[in-house]
């Protein structure tokens, strides 16, 4: 039953004047998510944005810029070979690719420092490690090249684990439905106006792209017990107009342990007096992003659980 | 610079009558040795145990049990899996086989499940996973046959991880000694009357096996900073006599983080108020041993590393 829910991510932005990415076309985009051994499963689309829901996860697609995200043991970094071997290298103006701490890394594929190694034949790079091996940490890697990021091109990420209470109950549960799911996230309240797709997985599991705009949310569950994760992510301005957003979520899933991570943004977090943060490190990529990481904890002494395996 | 500290653990006994293990003599624990990938490095003896230490971690012998820990990608069950075929695992009473978390899964040769797969082939047991996959956690695998230990078999390991003060900064110091560093670890205070085999490895790095009578008390020290990680297991018994004996070394080490695990014993731990155990586990072994299990973690917000890759 055990499903790896983190993520490997990539942002790519072209440089003005290249072919929109848009304009390449499902066909093309089904190609590149091949590569990472995923599958397009549906597509939500407005004037700015093509988002499609992954197989593992989730593509969005604007003129100048693509977000990519997969879990399970996909190769994310293929995906990325293809897409720099196909629209050409010398187009691309920023790459941001992260890999985050992994329930059971040795199940994947290939490790970051592969995944790097294949990049850097390619383009030129830099790579950090950041925090600790044996608890929540990242690895990111961008492109070594100077970048000037939009005004608005904020990103904030809520990696939130051992989810409990009632609606973690609900998406562990039989006979859920999408209805049931959108309910008790209360998409309405937390994404207002956005166009959504979203997918139930069997037996559990549920994925969501939301769009706006230029803006855009995407929740991946992973309700399993002993690995659940589940995973927000938004270009919304978390520390302004929707600073409330992150802890509205955190209320929804109550998770024993969370992440914060930030680019250019400072998300608010406002917690309970036994979670406490417990570690962070701040890290400013020479590409023009503040990378911002929290580790959160609940800090009483849990009853850890034991799974026979044999 | 990364090395594994995190251990795979044995402990076998066999069942009276059987041959003397320490009557197999030097050259067929070295062969066992190798199977895991280690070398005898030196030997120190009492009239009860025989105490090798390993190019990577430790084996003790005694006339009707072992025990043998190993770090690094060894591959441990391929030891337990010779000693197996070429005693008999018929006169085998008790296995108790053991992986902790390590730093870097990814790395190693074989992964616990593949582990207890190769061991299932030739006898049958029963196995675990115990804590949270994202956060310090083990595994352990036990034959499943009745077993009585006797009364003073109790063990206690104290892990400890991300070491801090004065002893850490000189344990990742050029020119160190062995006389340095068993002073500064106290070792006449700490293991009183103990007969004492230590080795210093290049550039980092610190064994001691330690043998009084049937008592045993070992070390094993990865200094390097980011992924530091110094066990100690004994079977003294941390809860009556010598129970300040854990409390003496977390002062030494000074770690952000800590572990305790006990079979059939319950060492007594105090710490400042700003750390905390955030989790525990009780596991009761079916062939006679209590296993429990303590999450210690300095809940103050942290910088956490960042480690510039390329």
């Amino acid at each position: 039953m055990f499903f790896e829910g983190s993520e490997k991510k990539v942002e790519i932005a072209v440089r003005p004047g290249s072919r929109s990415l848009r304009e390449l076309g499902e066909e093309y985009w089904a190609e590149i998510v091949a590569q990472s051994n995923a599958t397009i499963l549906s597509r939500v689309t407005n004037e700015e944005c093509d988002a499609y829901l992954l197989s593992e996860s989730s593509l969005f697609v604007w003129d100048d810029r693509f977000l990519m995200l997969t879990c399970g043991t996909t190769t994310l970094v293929n995906a990325i070979l293809q897409f720099l071997g196909t629209y050409g290298q010398d187009n691309v103006s920023m790459i941001v690719f992260q890999r985050k701490n992994e329930y059971q890394s040795h199940l994947q594929h290939t490790c970051f420092e592969q995944d790097i190694v294949a990049l850097d034949k390619i383009v030129t790079g830099k790579a950090y490690r950041l925090g600790h091996l044996d608890a929540h940490h990242n690895y990111v890697y961008h492109l070594d090249a100077p970048f000037t990021p939009p005004e608005d091109d904020k990103t904030g990420e809520l990696l939130m684990y051992h989810i409990s209470g009632p609606v973690a109950e609900y998406l562990r549960s039989e006979g859920q439905t999408r209805e049931g799911i959108r309910e008790r996230l209360q998409i309405d309240a937390l994404l207002p106006g956005f166009a959504i797709d979203d997918f139930v997985f069997e037996p559990y599991g549920y994925s969501l792209n939301a769009i706006r705009g230029g803006d855009y949310a995407t929740f991946h569950i992973t309700p399993q017990e002993n690995s659940s994760y589940v995973s927000f992510e938004t270009n919304l301005t978390t520390d302004g107009e929707n600073a409330n957003l992150f802890n509205q979520i955190l209320q929804i899933f109550c998770p024993k342990s969370f992440d914060v991570i930030s680019f250019n943004s400072s998300p608010v977090i406002s917690v309970p007096a036994n979670v406490n943060c417990i570690g962070h490190y701040a890290q400013r990529l020479e590409c023009g992003y503040d990378m911002v990481f929290r580790h959160y904890l609940e800090t009483v002494d849990q009853p850890l659980p034991a799974e026979q395996m044999l």
